[in-house]
């Protein structure tokens, strides 16, 4: 009888179960639970577009659901190990026994004591306000996440909730991710302090970081507010890979399930980077999880020293795979830009497709810029906009569909470049989500701007499927998180291969686009762009006649 | 009983008869001929796009229908004088007696000894050569026609003719074109040495200038080809102004129509100049014939010398009213842009119209340059394309259509701009065309861009109103063209003024659209960009807030 391995994904309205099997990674059962709070899960308020909230109970009534749902398929009894992602960075306040604060009669009508969902973007000023402080007192901590903090990280929310809600602060005994506070909680772990921290989100997004002691130093939160500081001692000098053991399943939940008691769980992790375990995240390898924005996964060993590399969402060591370096960056509208062509057009997405793929590389004439909702890496800058260069009378909702899909591919070049710039090298591609999966012209394209060859994951629900090989890990199914990938994670058939002729094409067009990018994107840099149109016209009438 | 003129303005697939009181402008009957000859009165070529062709016999047929027709509604003896206007440089070959050489049996099948229409763009190359030879002999002859020799223009036509049906060029006697051979075979003149030459065409599309002697000298010519150098004796060495008398209507052409024969016809002109005049264009006053093109129109005292300025389409002696410099600019697409956009968003122009209406100045975020069918002044580039800036995922429809139609008059302020920066004066707006008359919408944002009033001419066919002054003018009617000008032309009552709240916000746009300008179109300029992305969010935020 297989053992099998159970992937909880915690997505933004929904949480998805999988039954793995250990020595294939045969996905043999499925169940999806949406969260019954809120809008879709989500608790909004009328007066603030910028509030996200979710409800921690949710998660867990969430769990039960779904694993009793696989039981309807599989005998849960072969379950070894389980392994759980969530979003990120999505806090929580919780009280001395690691209950959640919100759970509390007291505090349920208090939004700010549930789970600041990872789109909240309540936290603006605080960002502004944590990046112009590190900034100004010369602190080390925004150099691995791009130079600038978001309002959607952990210290943004909590500084923020002290502001506006004080009695929660003062109420908690900690703030712990939910990806730390699930799988604690599954294992009734009763007090913080034991509670195992990702190193993926204390990396990613609350700049923890071993070379500078860990957390944020007291004097800089102080600089901040001095109740920040005074938070520090509650949170953690300690963070966990994913192939730790965050606990033993509870017998509280083992009961409500059918699970047994005591199978391992695995210390959380953030969604897209145990999507980049199960897509085939290796040095040499970048994972692209594709949807209506990007997250790019990269790993390099922890043997090779790593510089800074500008521009990174975030660098973190082993926060995708132990014993590597993670890198992080990302592309903030992919999908997204496809979806307003056929807004703006009128037209459907198989259409637009089919016009698209009867223009040949360069024969449209137009150059975009993908900054639709500004650029995440490697310029960090969600002021820019997006752009159209080329247009004629003759210009057709195809061309932009194609010129779109092109201007993600040489955002994403430049966020390969980028790396390999730093000696991360970048051989070939791995991509997942809807976009890998449904279009074949953008692999097709990405494939000829990368120069390289381009690969799809085999799972379509990658998160889960990681999770689940971690879940292989921690049960001891495996000596390590390598030797499960390689068993468990998987491509599809197809490959798609640069063609040399499109190759050196788009080489011409990418040079384009880095003037435009830098004459835009880059403070002080100044070039003629005199000969941009003209080039444009050149490649046209080469590429048509 | 009141006395009449008739106004015949030849266009690209129609000439329209309209018959004006000269006392007072008003127009009292109107007849339109479509030409019968090819498609839709143009000779094509099926092997070569660029060719585009016409039957002389065509004119002179639509000259009897259309008179006859108006003689349906007005007594025709009441037809004092005669004006013509015609599209242009549209030269054709003529024999000893001025009769067409197209009409001659032996060349009736013989495109190239038919009408050369300004659309036919076949001789390219022969442009080519002559910007070429003009700019490395530094001869003078292209600095009043803004650097480059077009296609569409009289020696390109008539070198091309002479390179591939020389036939042609050995048997005629003169070239003329049909502003000028019109109103001359209307009148019975049956020599070319007697066609009087229209200023505004000779000026305008075949380098005639008193400065540097009249035509281009035999020297120049004979650099291109010595046979075409020849061909300039059998040319001309005066040209003269529509206030002056071509000839008096024939017996033979009263006959046909009606019409009084003696009465005296004008020296004709190009289309758009007497559409000026009729639009009211005065010292002060630029004229926008708005179409799918634009053509701008202004006038300068001749007593009152004029630099070159540059990048003009024409500065030209007398072209428009006499006593004054004609400069002709122009806009290579306007309403073509905006018929584009319905095209590409698969929306009418109602509706577009509409939703540009709800968004206000600056709160799209957009900034559009106006090239998709390159930039004829102030740059004189064919090759420059169009652009969009500023797009985010929320960017709709209308307000592209609204950003086009701002494009368009950021475009024509660079042309005042221009003018103003070489001493020429530009304290209002007069528009007419098919654009001046159903957009309200437009009209005011080019109040608001130019910061000037912008007026309406009265006539909805302002070229043929323009011929009936003319015509008016040389039957004695009144002492000169301004006379008749000021009772005969006349604006709508309407007038659109800007409003400050508006003018502020279009300037700041208006800058950031000379910085691309100028990064995109000008040879070895440039500057940081870094601002412009930045700076469009903020009047966005500005004016939604």
């Amino acid at each position: 009888m297989s053992k099998l391995s159970l992937g909880l994904d915690y997505g933004t309205n929904s949480v998805r179960g999988l039954a793995v099997d250990v020595a294939t990674g045969e996905e043999v059962a499925t169940a999806v639970f949406n969260y019954p709070s809120g809008e879709s899960g989500i608790l909004l308020d009328p007066n603030d577009p910028h509030l996200a909230r979710q409800r921690p109970s949710d998660y867990l009534e969430g769990f039960v659901a779904v694993v009793r749902e696989l039981g309807q398929t599989i005998d849960l009894t072969q379950g070894v190990g389980i392994g759980v992602d969530t979003t990120g960075s999505s806090p929580m306040p919780v009280a001395a026994d690691n209950t959640a604060l919100g759970s509390d009669p007291r505090f349920w009508d208090n939004l700010a004591a549930q789970v600041w969902l990872w789109k909240d973007h309540t936290g603006h000023d605080e960002a502004a306000e944590i990046t112009a402080q590190a900034n100004e007192g010369k602190f080390p901590y925004l150099a691995k996440c791009g130079g600038t903090y978001s309002s959607e990280w952990f210290w943004s929310k909590m500084l923020h909730c002290l502001r506006v809600a004080p009695e929660v602060i003062e109420s908690c005994s900690s703030w712990v991710e939910i990806c730390d506070w699930i799988p604690a909680t599954l294992c009734g772990i009763d007090n913080p302090k034991n509670v195992k921290r990702s190193r993926c989100a204390a990396g990613h997004k609350a700049m923890f970081e071993e070379q500078w002691g860990g957390l944020p130093s007291a004097a800089f939160l102080n600089l901040l507010d001095p109740r920040l500081a005074a938070m520090r001692p509650k949170l953690y000098d300690e963070v966990h890979a994913s192939d730790e053991i965050a606990g033993r399943l509870s017998q509280r939940f083992a009961e409500k399930t059918g699970l047994r008691a005591g199978i391992p769980v695995a210390v959380g992790a953030f969604d897209a980077h145990f999507g980049a375990v199960a897509s085939g995240a290796n040095p040499g390898t970048i994972v692209k999880i594709m949807g209506t924005s990007t997250c790019d996964c990269m790993v390099h060993p922890l043997d090779d020293p790593l510089p800074d590399v500008p521009g990174m969402c975030g660098i973190v060591r082993g926060s995708i795979l132990p014993g590597f370096y993670g890198l992080e960056a990302g592309q903030s509208a992919v999908g997204d830009i496809f979806a307003w062509v056929s807004r703006f057009t009128s037209l459907p997405h198989d259409v637009l497709t089919r016009d698209a793929e009867a223009s040949l590389p360069g024969q449209s004439g137009l150059l975009v810029m993908d900054w639709h909702n500004g650029n995440r890496t490697i310029l960090v800058d969600p002021f820019l906009t997006g752009m159209v260069v080329g247009l004629t009378l003759h210009s057709k909702p195809g061309e932009l569909y194609r010129a779109c899909i092109e201007a993600t591919a040489y955002g994403s070049l430049k966020i390969i470049d980028r790396m390999e710039e730093y000696g991360v090298e970048v051989e070939r591609v791995v991509a997942c989500g809807g976009i890998a999966d449904k279009s074949p012209l953008a692999m097709q394209i990405y494939a000829d701007v990368f120069n390289r060859p381009v690969f799809i994951a085999r799972s379509s629900q990658t998160c889960a499927l990681g999770s689940a090989i971690f879940g292989a890990v921690v049960a001891g199914e495996y000596p390590d998180t390598l030797s499960a990938q390689a068993k468990m994670a998987g491509l599809k058939d197809v490959v798609y291969l640069p063609k040399p002729e499109n190759v050196a094409i788009y080489s011409e067009l990418y040079r384009l686009y880095n003037s435009l990018h830098d004459s835009f994107g880059v403070k002080d840099h100044s070039e003629s762009l005199y000969h941009v149109m003209r080039k444009l016209n050149e490649i046209r009438e080469k590429t048509r006649g």
